[in-house]
């Protein structure tokens, strides 16, 4: 169990170019998106550096849901400069790319595929030294600033896949309130559901001392875990969090309150899956948004069709739990319950059952779409969702119930309704 | 918030040797008491040792509750060896001897209280680079495993100090419940006193942003903040552990359940007062454990008059939430109604006398000493006990309320008896 180095506070952001100063970084490199390039976060982390004379360089053309060229495109940049020290100013895209820039700038002659995930990858352990990351949510989702884990779209099978490893989690992540405030209502949403299937998939996910095969040798445990009691805590912790906070921070754009709380809690969600890891939400969303078609995201402002990360994950939500609860039902009472069903008179047969009505009505609510089939996709597009999945391995082994092909298929099948 | 890296499990210390192996070592520390020195814990890791090829030598010869004398020959030892890697096996003073002993070996030609807490020492920090360090706890307690703090009696003084710094944190902790089995009673209860006052004073102390005065750069923050979103989740979850299993596990040497889940609560409570604090209970038990006259602590085996480091700082604990309950009696009364107490009808105002209530009927039913007289003190041993906790001020100023001089003699005096 590896915990991060956050620190939290209203304004912490301010502080961000005397820690680059502290660390004697002459040369820094600061990576955003075009959309946030323009907004008050990105303003406040330059006003700090050129209050505290540390020179830097921007990269603004992070790509929303980053991809396997867009990476690239980043690492050129950070090859070239040559630099010491990387601030990542954004949501999960941004700190995504600023973590591959600085992995293959730190390692030139590696190609793209060593360090990506297998099969896809070669998955190589990393063992060159890294520059100091600094990352600033600006998103309250990912948890990328607690994670080892950077995400893309490889183009050419369109999938999304990554980079897993302890050596590419930031130094330090900054976790500031106020830049949630400047969040449109489907970005809060979508992140908010990113949060919510962090904590419900860590949660439910194989026991660490039920995952096989054991690792002969402790070097070689993979940074997901599966559940275990310090990730539960984290898990527990965070979905108590977005139960009481995410309506009202979707909402409300001036509830600094629930928008704070929802900072944390992604936070919060990120040291657990970053520990215990995600399953099938996540499994089988890659292919979710890597085969998109025509959909455009309400409040993204890009450029490409996109299902953002956190409504693909949630959207088969309900299918998920339903198939996962045979395994550990208590839990997903449990969550059901925090989640604010009365659980009172339900019987533990009925766990899945509960829990996914549970998920649908708190989707409803939030004007989530109604499933699959909303954001594009019909039956006949179930072979190429599932064979997507397939290559997902390393999270979909973490499900407390193994799947057959036939499984995932039915899995997406129930998801193209949800209400 | 900052990382400690633990590895729990039964049985996960017989991977000690391959973890070794993994960080290139090749010339080892074993660092244990002499009373463990002839028990399990230390056995199992040198068969680990062996089996992997890890060339080692021991050092057996820590004290219980370490002197700077005993660190110091702790710290020849290490220069000597030149080493490239340490183990410790044993409690928080074995541990903690161990973290002295890798600091000065690291950083040869330094005085001793270079590094020692100000006023006391320097309190230089640390540039050096360290060798990794394994901890593994056979006490729960002092959560040393997660902390950069190294505690010892400074003789000439009598009474407690310290090293604080994120450079002495162990590499690694790995909390193995199969090493609880082997601990007597009174050293279940002891510790697992000091996991009750890390988790409450933690959640009591001071909040962050209420310290003052407030660093103007990052780098000079002290390791302890002061409470927050982050340590509150693990205090509470540490006194909720406390509450549940600590009178199981000390009536029952076999209750395995009870006694693994105390040594998690141990981690859990040192990473939380390793971020936020703690405050009057420990500041107050360091003239405590200093000044022991002849008192004998049952279940010790050494040769030297002892008021365990757990006994010294929860005999204080009624006085000291009396009266600091003043500050924050939500919180204060939240903490008893976890401790069992039935809070419905209770006033807000009382919340001090309910929680120390519920304190004196949990040391009772434990058979803990009455209070100072019956560990060997007086009412004429107060103005130097007074004036033993007076230089604590890097803990007592993370107290929700200031004390006066008057203040804690009172606290003393109250102390002298709890039932
Ligand atoms: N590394 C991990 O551990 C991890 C975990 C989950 C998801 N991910 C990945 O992260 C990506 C999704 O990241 P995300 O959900 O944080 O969003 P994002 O980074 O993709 O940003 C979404 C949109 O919101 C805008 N935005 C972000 N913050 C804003 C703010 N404060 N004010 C106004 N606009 C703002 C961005 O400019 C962008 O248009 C996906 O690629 C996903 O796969 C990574
Ligand atoms: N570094 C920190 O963060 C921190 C925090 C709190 C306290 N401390 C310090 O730690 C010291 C106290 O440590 P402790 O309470 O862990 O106890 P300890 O290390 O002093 O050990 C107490 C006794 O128990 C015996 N023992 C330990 N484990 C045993 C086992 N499994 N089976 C049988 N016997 C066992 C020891 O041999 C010893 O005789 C004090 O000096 C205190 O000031 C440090
Ligand atoms: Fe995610
Ligand atoms: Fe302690």
């Amino acid at each position: 169990m590896a915990v991060s180095n956050i620190r939290y506070g209203v304004g912490v952001t301010k502080e961000v170019g005397m820690d680059l100063q502290n660390m004697g970084a002459k040369n820094v490199c600061l990576m955003t998106d075009m959309n946030l390039s323009q907004l008050p976060p990105v303003q406040v982390v330059m006003d700090s550096l050129v209050k505290n004379d540390v020179p830097f360089k921007v990269y603004d053309n992070v790509r929303v849901e980053p991809t396997d060229t867009s990476f690239m495109e980043a690492i050129e940049f950070a090859k070239k400069g040559a630099f010491d020290a990387y601030v990542a100013v954004g949501g999960g895209s941004t700190i995504d790319t600023c973590k591959a820039a600085n992995l293959y700038a730190s390692s030139p002659h590696s190609d793209f595929l060593d360090y990506v995930n297998a099969p896809i990858g070669k998955g190589k352990p990393v063992s060159v030294p890294l520059k100091p990351l600094i990352a600033v949510p600006t998103t309250s989702g990912t948890g990328s600033e607690t994670t080892g884990v950077a995400i893309f779209d490889y183009e050419c099978l369109k999938v999304k896949t990554g980079i897993a490893s302890r050596a590419i989690k930031p130094t330090l992540g900054l976790v500031d309130p106020l830049h949630t405030l400047h969040m449109p209502p489907r970005v809060v949403a979508n992140s908010g559901f990113d949060v919510l299937c962090h904590a419900l998939e860590s949660y439910t996910a194989i026991p660490y001392h039920m995952r096989s095969p054991c690792p002969s040798n402790p070097i070689t445990r993979p940074a997901y875990q599966g559940s275990n009691p310090i990730s539960d805590i984290w898990a527990v912790h965070a979905l108590r969090i977005v139960a009481k906070y995410l309506k009202r921070a979707v909402r409300n754009p001036d509830d600094l309150e629930a928008r704070s709380h929802m900072h944390l809690a992604s936070a919060f969600a990120g040291i657990g899956f970053g520990n215990a890891g995600v399953h099938l939400c996540h499994g089988m969303s890659y292919p979710i948004s890597g085969l998109v078609k025509k959909y455009k995201a309400k409040d993204y402002n890009v450029d490409h069709p996109l299902v953002p990360h956190g409504l693909s994950v949630v959207l088969t939500s309900p299918a998920v739990f339903t198939f996962t609860a045979q395994m550990f039902p208590e839990r997903h009472l449990e969550t059901a319950e925090i989640l604010g069903a009365d659980t009172r008179t339900a019987r533990i047969q009925d766990a899945g059952p509960v829990l996914a009505d549970t998920l649908r009505k708190f989707l409803f609510d939030l004007d989530v779409d109604d499933g699959l089939a909303a954001v594009g996709y019909s039956k006949a597009d179930i072979p190429a969702l599932v064979r997507g999945t397939l290559p997902q391995e390393r999270v979909t082994k973490l499900a407390p119930r193994p799947q057959s092909e036939e499984d995932l298929s039915a899995l997406f099948e129930a998801s193209m309704k949800l209400y």
